[in-house]
């Protein structure tokens, strides 16, 4: 058994990533279907050049309670329709487990809400310490012009990843361009918890 | 109830102090006896003018399971005859349970050890990312000349502080300043675990 011993890595301040990782992965728009509300706009962009929405960077540790699992999400700047790039957005299998990202450079959103229908938006800006309290599925929003969103999270080893609850419709709200402003708005499809299984 | 919603705070770029908090609270080296090797100077600085060794900026969150305790730790720079102020430093009541940190200023130690009496140490810089995995006890030291060490914390809910075992004997190693340099030496009070209870 390899020992288990403390370990750092560094953020690059030149680049915002980190120096070193277990596990990188990017997440392509293809894998996002059913995601973005103009779903033309997203056929054109796949069939076109399949663009890169987000990439992660994972350290690997057990996933049981006690570990905290920690790593990079770098979000793209970009848009398919008016909608910006953003990540899957998930809940925890555990849905009482918390998460803490730090804003490490860009600006944009994390997007929130509760199995009850309630939500929350929060702004990221370089230096911003987001808590996401239990129950509350995320997803980060990249608003910015230009630049990556990168941000330093951490959460449970225990708590795991529901992406199907949100893949069905996604979250309350969408963020969008709407003449040169950041706006938060409903997203249509959305059914409230209540009427759901009706 | 309060509902419990997600929140921000922000990491000054100036200062690398939060903007907010719940629970700010200073340690002086009155509260540290018996942790520096040289209780002489340790005395008569106690006696001169009881120096602040380090803050504490904390978040209030439920202390259970699935929550992240977090905040933000400066440890002033200084030294107690040649040795580098720190903190206190403890073990997790709950052992198995680990910690994140990021460097936001300044550079520093992390000392660390086991029940076992296996040590190690981690160096600090601003963007440094160090994981403290389950079971290991820890202690920051500044080793800078003159700029506070500022470290954002995340560790899980249901972890606890254990002070006692450290407060006995103190950590394995000591970092002090010797030659114009850092040295990491050894602990002359420390005994090791097979024979601590002899």
């Amino acid at each position: 058994m390899m020992k288990d011993i403390p370990y750092t890595f560094n953020i690059s301040a030149a680049t915002g990533l980190p120096d070193s990782w277990d596990r990188h992965y990017e997440r392509r728009l293809s894998s996002m279907k059913g995601q973005f509300e103009d779903t033309a706009a997203m056929e054109a962009m796949i069939a076109e050049n399949e663009p890169v929405l987000y990439e992660v960077y994972e350290l690997k540790r057990p996933e049981v309670a006690g570990e905290l699992l920690h790593g990079v999400s770098v979000i793209r700047p970009g848009q398919v329709g008016n909608e910006y790039f953003m990540t899957k957005g998930h809940f925890h299998s555990l849905l009482e487990t918390a998460e803490v990202y730090y804003c490490l450079q860009g600006e944009g959103m994390m997007v929130m809400e509760t199995p009850e229908g309630d939500w929350n938006v929060q702004l990221f800006a370089p230096g911003t310490v987001l808590y996401v309290p239990p129950r509350w599925a995320h997803r980060s929003v990249n608003t910015g012009k230009d630049e990556d969103l990168i941000l330093l999270f951490v959460y449970p080893g225990d708590a795991g990843h529901d992406y199907g609850t949100i893949e069905i419709q996604g979250f309350r709200k969408l963020v969008i361009e709407k003449d040169g402003e950041v706006k938060i708005v409903d997203n249509p499809r959305w059914v409230s918890p209540e009427r759901r299984f009706v």
